[in-house]
């Protein structure tokens, strides 16, 4: 029987994993949470799903029609997807709780949360079973899976310095307009990060954010203890899930063509799952790797939130999972 | 009989008319030209079309399967949807002529060229049996459909400023970075390029270009002859074909949320082909009309190509190829 | 005997009129008010000037030298030249009205507030023995220096699309990033401002924000009653008083290049006190004439509160107090 | 006798060289050259710079004074410090050498062209008497000046990514808009420049360009030999030569503020000759120092200009010319 899942919050993330749970056999979508009455609801409500809203909220959504209460909401599920804005995950997890329900929470909340850390390429099976878990962020999940892809040659240790973009495309608030924000703190917390998921990992990062708004990007230089040739770590590359080596000398020579060639890939949004690496940013110098790849910071987490619902009701193995997930949302 | 439409560039608007012309049951796709291997030609080759290349040129696309040369593609078709560089269609046409194939020209291409300029809401039937034809620029167009739905009022005069952007969201090249550039001469070409659709428009333009990819926006005022209140205005926009009113109250606040919504709506490459009107901006103030729109400068011309197909081989009237093209591309 | 000029809040403007008051030989700086340390009031203090802080903070200020409370700087002051943020001006003039001081407040307060909304250009006398006196914002004071250059030919009506800039260089929290915002609501406030200083004046504005940090731009056209060749018009801007004519065949292309020739003048901060007109987009056409100028948000309006706080003393009438605060600023 | 300066090439470096050596009185400036007429050109010659422009050009330059033709300058000058757009100072070569003048060339030129690449903190005295030294560019610049600060400490490995503005602030043609442009090769040539300067030193750079106009920031970290806290690290910033240590916690969150110090502190064109780093970016982790620096990418090698002057000539040794230089300049 499908699970019944249930997305407490329609932005960015909310959407996407509602989109990515449609296209499952072994689950449901219950419907979605919105708060306040603006064009992605109206979207929600043409996409056909149902609406819940805060319960007395109902009049402000005008003529909409609305399923129920976010409470009858998490009533009607076997899981929720908490896609809140940032720290508000924590206080709805009281809720969850209290309902007998599981939950994933998204990055922006704290491990402390949760049971279980989860990237599906690196413990998956760290989420078996669980009642709560928590998909890591876009910068962690990139990390993850190229560091993942790179454990056979034994990691001495990890540096990546994360070139953040400063608002996501549909945002018109949010700066810098013209200037390089740092994180003056190092390590940032995106190594601690990639630790929940891959303990005892030794990984430093520092990260600045800079003004573009559709990708990330990570400049990582990695000490291994096996020798490894350039064309092995391509290889690592080209075999990890959801990694994607491409050309600058192709075209793609910025984050600008990258998503260019997302969007004539023909996904919905225009979004790339994958984290892609320059091919020619590949480089080893005496004993280190050095690498530069770009993270779709709006999508790169969706077929994860897949892969952890399934882990946590043990549906399929980690093969299974991924191999399902990535067939239904086109992940080569 | 299927009409055979050959794409001669494969670029911003090439590839996505390519992509039309494959929807259409009247039409059938010979193949795109391609003058370099890049990732362009790769996702071409993805998409199952055949690629053509300059004679000679077969080698520098290595393994990738080539059908033949531009020569060849040309003789192969019934018309050549000209989509090459600014300026470079002047030259093709010699070799269109020769051939004795039609051809449709893009905005970026002068009027002299062509038999007609087009636009399907306001002169469909210019085209009528042409052989050589032009459609107008994403601009252009954008001014043709929402002044096409103001005739009916009367239009004394007309005057739009277009705040244009910099660049196309695949582009990294171009800027600026951090400036206003004006078009110092006023009145722009816009206002003239809008004539050659509706001759004897008493319209003036004028033009600044930003540092943002995803959208122009033109402020336009329009004094009426007819008395008319908002809402009749509101009403002729949202009676005309591919023009779409928005709301900034419901968090269509700028070009970033229209965008995100066109993505939302889940159209490949997360384009929108209307012309968004902001519902809030239509004002009218003793006998002048002001209102907003934000057009999407790289699709937006693209139903317009296939409008013009219809028309030059008379393969339908105005009403019935407007709502074929809108019902296979999606449009509303 | 010099007036002695207080600076109420230490920002944008407020830092520059500082500066500027600093350079009269019949005003005294008081000093400024800061309400948090930071490198703004390091700076202050290495000016040399004298530093007030809301009654009790001074701890917060570490070892700084703090002269007084601001309540101590207002009672030690003829005037109060208000640049606290958009609103808080209105709370203040209440303090200033019971410590019997004149005040001068910025654009962003109402002119509900003030006796005059002030341009030196268009309307000194208006100022003239007042007690509060509003400078009005940096569009609306490049629009009263041009207009008043265009009212010899007579003004049958205007209407200037205001191209704003998202955010000041020194601000990295402010977007947007990768959107054209526009005010939806038209007529925009800027026309109903112009008219605070210019009564009677038909004047209709709109207005968008792009991500740009350096400049506003305007689109003009106003419509005269007496002919006037292009020549009239740019001989007009020319010998206004803080209007400068930019050539875009001199290099000076966009707001990029005209704020390049203003660091390249020298004067501190970069700042251009003058409105810049581009010749080449001064055209006349069938009795309308088209304009487009660059307006430095940060420092247009600065030797305005100068010349109004001489119109508030009656210490100089308006061709003295204009030529003595140019002098001063280097302002040709 | 003062040394006779001459400038090739007035664009962003030569403009400032030349400022900076009219500052100097153990040095003269002859004049400068330029190419087209510009606003550049008008500044020079309301500077009271003489102008001279190649040999048949003086027509062009309208009713502007020429002294005279490039070749007449090199003939006047001692020493010419060669400011043209990259690669061209490999051709000028041929022409200072011929008439047996002394040159400076800019970073953008190769190190093969001269007998040292240049930096007053790090090597001074390789200049010494030279004929054709090269002053390195702004990277490198920044990278010589806080590397050196650390050598006492013992550099094992130095590894720094730098993320670069993507043109400079008087530059509307360049971009990207909304990209992050990697430079695949690793390492890029940024670490080679810095043993042209410091031979031998371990160094691995990699570098991103960004949509910003105003600064580049490094992202360091270095393994060092001795033990050293932050407050020795810090120390060791705060004692170096033209490098400033900037306090986030102060409002200098970004390059934005820190161009903004620059602004108020109100030297010509808000210049920073200083390497800018952040404070609360120093940390010692494991034997490795980490820490971000912002460098103004447009004036910082202006003052090494005039120290390798002083070194080729050998009017000064290292401490006093930069104490000269400094002095003049502004510099604390």
């Amino acid at each position: 029987m499908a699970i019944k899942v249930a997305i407490n919050g329609y932005g960015t993330i909310g959407k996407r994993v509602a989109d990515a749970v449609s296209l499952q056999d072994d689950m449901r979508l219950v419907g979605a949470s919105l708060t306040k009455p603006s064009f992605k609801a109206v979207r929600a409500a043409e996409e056909g799903y149902d609406i819940y809203v805060p319960a007395g909220q109902e009049k402000a959504f005008g003529g909409m029609k609305i399923k129920g209460s976010i409470s009858e909401m998490i009533g009607a599920c076997d899981l929720v997807v908490d896609a809140s804005p940032e720290g508000v995950g924590e206080q709805n997890r009281a809720l969850y709780r209290k309902a007998g329900k599981k939950a994933i929470f998204q990055g922006g909340e704290e491990h402390e949360l949760v049971q279980a850390s989860f990237n599906a390429n690196a413990n998956y099976d760290a989420a078996k079973g669980k009642d709560f878990v928590r998909v890591v962020s876009c910068n962690t999940t990139g990390l993850c899976r190229t560091l993942n892809a790179l454990k056979p040659f034994g990691i001495e240790n990890a540096y990546a310095v994360i070139v953040r973009r400063g608002a996501d495309p549909g945002d018109s608030k949010t700066g810098p307009i013209n200037a390089i924000i740092p994180e003056t703190h190092i390590p940032s917390h995106h190594g601690a990060d990639v630790q929940t998921v891959i303990p005892n990992l030794p990984i430093v990062t520092a990260a600045v954010k800079v003004p573009t708004t559709i990708m990330h990007v990570h400049v990582i230089s990695v000490r291994l203890k096996r020798q490894a040739a350039e064309k092995d770590i391509l290889g690592a590359f080209e075999s990890e899930n959801r990694v994607m080596v491409v050309e600058s000398g192709m075209g793609l020579k910025s984050t600008a063509e990258i998503m260019e060639l997302a969007r004539d890939m023909g996904r919905k949004r225009s979004d790339l799952y994958e984290i892609a690496v320059w091919k020619e940013s590949v480089n080893v110098k005496k004993g280190v790797v050095y690498f530069m790849q770009a993270v779709h910071q709006e999508s790169g987490v969706v077929p994860e939130n897949i892969d952890a619902i399934r882990a946590m009701f043990s549906l399929a193995d980690r093969e299974k999972s991924i191999s399902k997930t990535n067939k239904t949302m086109g992940i080569r």
